[in-house]
């Protein structure tokens, strides 16, 4: 009988961003009493404690609901090399789940929990993902700790969660990326501030091969690219080939050096894991440095691809197989299914999976976003935007709010000066009623801000308020003139921003033109306001 | 014969930085028209492009006057293991001269060239700079491009500079950090800030365990290390234990995989780096990732001492061997000479080794300071405080100079809110004479400084001109209160910076209190200019 969850008895969920969300636990990950049993059920040792991630997702008012199946040692992407059986997709008795995170990706899709952990190496947490119609997160290396986490490839591995919506594992990863001091693969790793402007989707710029039923969503998936941003066809050449690496690479090895004590002859070993792994055994260290030479040069090519583009479309999979087909040739279909995903963790890339438009038989298509490390949220907020969901990361705190009032508006001379420092224009709003508005003379006349002293009730003054990189404000500042500064402005609602104003020196109140309403008025290009 | 140097026709230098310096390059980096040996007297073709490093300094006016005698492939830290004999100090004919960049170090010291290229994975481009009294550079992995340099372990070889005063080294240095993208190792590593304030020295908490002659130096050195800045004992346990993973670790097998080809039995092999790097071809891949796993361990254990420190000062060597010790026992003596210099790549740290007090027998003992990656400039700097030398490094281009008049002057209520972020005095000054100054009422009495319109002659207003790290400045700018704003200033050298100014609202004629000639002057708190 074919297990994908097996059931822990549910505590009081405790308050928290999380509070009363249900979860299941890949069986790799510890939660304490529970064995962890990594598909082995050799493993009976109820594990001491529960992994990092797993304390901090119980803090955060997350239940566990059970622990679930997977490929022995997560060393799969099939979800058939089980003691425990192989979990079919859920729109599928034929179709392989995918691994292996098995359990996690049903358990999700069929409604039991909210949302699961599962871990990704190779694919692991993208792969089932996609043959269960739900969302996949794999969080940058070493975002998430893996203490507590069985390894398979250490330097490698990802804390991975599934949900159901990009909202609900965005939540759930939110309060999983945590520095943990105490593993030595957890990286300090800010994440990047969202880039200003439409975002740069590359897709693939040859076709990739896929089954026909694939290549018909991947065509239409392709076509709806264009609601993320600006399509860019790439070249994925050097990705594929470090997807290649990854099993003929020494990477086995660290397999072996993991879990190899454990591949004996015993009938609770799957056959392929054992076969697979034993590779490993025989590689050699020179090998070992050969694969990470040809790594690095690989990383090395694959690096301008992300000065043209900011994040990077592809379908997870060529094809999905059945559990016929793999029974048949488990490790032939199990490399195939790699080939989108296996280079993901070696070029040190973030990735999200969700659903693209399903098959015309019915059958899931998942596609993917990949993006450099710490770009997480970037991909994630794109991945919302594609399912009709809210993009909800908020916007990077050391941006710097800056009210202009004339030459740097949009189409003024001088608003490329923000526009190349990478600011955003944020929103239009008018100063408080009491600013005036003044020409300060010179080879490019500009209006000059103040406040009237004592107030008198006036319109305000139409400004635009730019968000501005905080590293960019001393460049900025460097470029203004005379008489003209950066102060507190208070716009009408009373907020408090930076913004253009004028001193002492330069108020001639010959030249006030506070009446105009907004400099384009006053220079006759204004909307009339 | 002991062979040091092999002289090249040197060529009309080029105009540039380095104009009419000559150079040395060890000879396991390539110069147009004269074979790389790499100690290897088979390697006979002469190379047909010189490495990256060396045309930038030849294009930057350094003329290559020969190529420098080595322990061959580069390993080694005696510069004993050559077909060409081994060179002693400077200082002593009995004694070594260090390695592997044994030539270049020697040909350096005996004042034949201003400067000289090594290379350096475990100790050798500092190692030689100790036992001959000068000066070794050895940068951040990366930072110099090993296009055209004969790998030992490509993972971890940098190209290295000596010279007889920190500032040659340094010049050269400044040439030679470029970013080669053909180089798949070529980092883009950006200099850190220099940190504000004093700098904080780390030296070993417990003894060493040197030999007496080195002790007694090392006594003396550490009474100096004042002199650099705040000194602060620290644990170096880690860094001991990573010293000794490189050989008892796989990187044996790094040296196999580049030159393990070329260690057959021809005689022209050296039988101790045969004995040595053979020893790398036995191990196997599990070994491998399970000597990266330590070593991650190693760097998360040592990387808290750098929230403590900002530079290490620790001895290059524990003694300084003669060459009739390194024939009896030429592997156990070469390796204790890496004890305190074989982690430094392996932890991703740079480093820079200089002459410390010498020993009572005459011999020179050298030093070494230690930083993270990127912190080239603040050890060189430091280094040349310690030598005597004019710190030369330019101020980071990224801090924002900004010119304070009233409460954020020294001791006045404001002042932490720039020492608290990280900001320096760079220097006082006083503002063109047409500045005016006027109190601006509020809970705490402001000056508001403003030009005259127009112009009169009067006496400027003193003011101090602070460097704020420029990321500070977005959370400087939030807490200036109206009317106050941050624009531009002229101070009476005609120097524009940025500074406090008052805007058009605040100005009350009856508070103007210019000619109170500084807010101090106006509290009765003034030196009475």
């Amino acid at each position: 009988m074919t297990v994908w969850i097996t059931r822990v008895a549910p505590t009081e969920p405790r308050p928290g961003p999380l509070h009363g969300l249900t979860m299941a636990i890949k069986d790799n990950i510890d939660l304490y009493g529970v064995p962890t049993t990594a598909g082995d059920p050799r493993n009976t040792m109820p594990a001491a404690t529960s992994a990092f991630v797993v304390d901090r997702l119980i803090e955060a008012g997350a239940v566990p609901l059970g622990k679930t199946n997977l490929d022995q040692y997560a060393t799969g992407l099939v979800g058939t090399r089980s003691p425990y059986g192989a979990p079919h997709s859920v729109f599928s008795d034929l179709h392989i789940s995918g691994g292996s995170s098995a359990g996690s990706a049903v358990a999700v899709a069929s409604g039991e929990v909210d949302f699961a952990l599962g871990t990704d190496t190779a694919g692991s947490g993208r792969v089932p993902a996609a043959f269960n119609g739900i969302v996949g997160i794999k969080p940058s290396k070493g975002l998430v700790s893996t203490t507590g986490v069985v390894p398979a490839c250490r330097s490698l591995d990802c804390v991975t969660v599934f949900a159901r919506t990009v909202d609900t594992a965005r939540r759930a990863f939110d309060v999983m990326a945590a520095y943990d001091p105490t593993d030595p693969y957890s990286r300090q790793l800010p994440q990047a501030a969202h880039k200003p402007g439409p975002q740069r989707i590359g897709v693939p710029d040859k076709p990739l091969g896929l089954d026909p039923l694939h290549e018909q969503a991947w065509t239409e998936a392709l076509d709806q690219a264009a609601k993320l941003g600006d399509v860019v066809p790439v070249d994925i050449t050097a990705l594929l080939e470090t997807a290649d690496l990854l099993y003929s690479g020494p990477w086995l090895a660290e397999r072996w050096l993991a879990f190899g004590d454990k591949l004996d002859d015993d009938p609770a070993v799957d056959p392929t894991v054992r076969a697979i792994v034993r590779k490993g055994a025989a590689l050699t260290a020179s090998e070992t440095f050969a694969g990470f030479d040809r790594l690095t040069a690989l990383k090395r090519r694959s690096e301008p691809l992300w000065n043209e583009i900011d994040a990077l479309l592809l379908p997870v999979t060529e094809t999905h197989p059945t559990l016929a087909e793999v029974a048949a040739d488990p490790i032939g279909v199990n490399s195939r299914l790699g080939r989108f995903t296996n280079m993901v963790n070696l070029l040190d890339l973030c990735a999200i999976a969700f659903p693209g438009p399903a098959r015309t038989d019915g059958l899931p298509f998942g596609v993917q976003l990949l993006a450099p490390a710490g770009h997480d949220h970037q991909i994630i907020d794109l991945a919302a935007v594609w399912c009709g969901e809210q993009p909800t990361t908020p916007p990077p705190a050391d941006g710097v709010l800056l009210a202009v009032a004339g030459a740097h508006l949009t189409g003024q001379p001088l608003n490329n000066d923000l526009v190349l420092r990478g600011a955003t224009l944020a929103f239009e709003a008018r100063t408080a009623s009491d600013y005036r508005m003044f020409v300060v003379p010179g080879p490019l006349p500009r209006p000059g801000l103040t406040r009237t002293t004592p107030p008198v009730v006036g319109l305000g003054i139409e400004v635009e308020v730019w968000r501005l990189p905080t590293e960019e404000l001393g460049g900025f500042l460097s470029t203004i003139a005379p008489p003209l500064a950066i102060g507190p402005i208070e716009l009408a609602d009373g907020t408090e921003v930076l913004g253009f104003v004028c001193t002492a020196d330069a108020v001639d109140p010959s030249q006030e033109i506070t009446a105009s309403g907004s400099w384009r008025n006053y220079l006759g290009t204004g909307s009339g306001t």
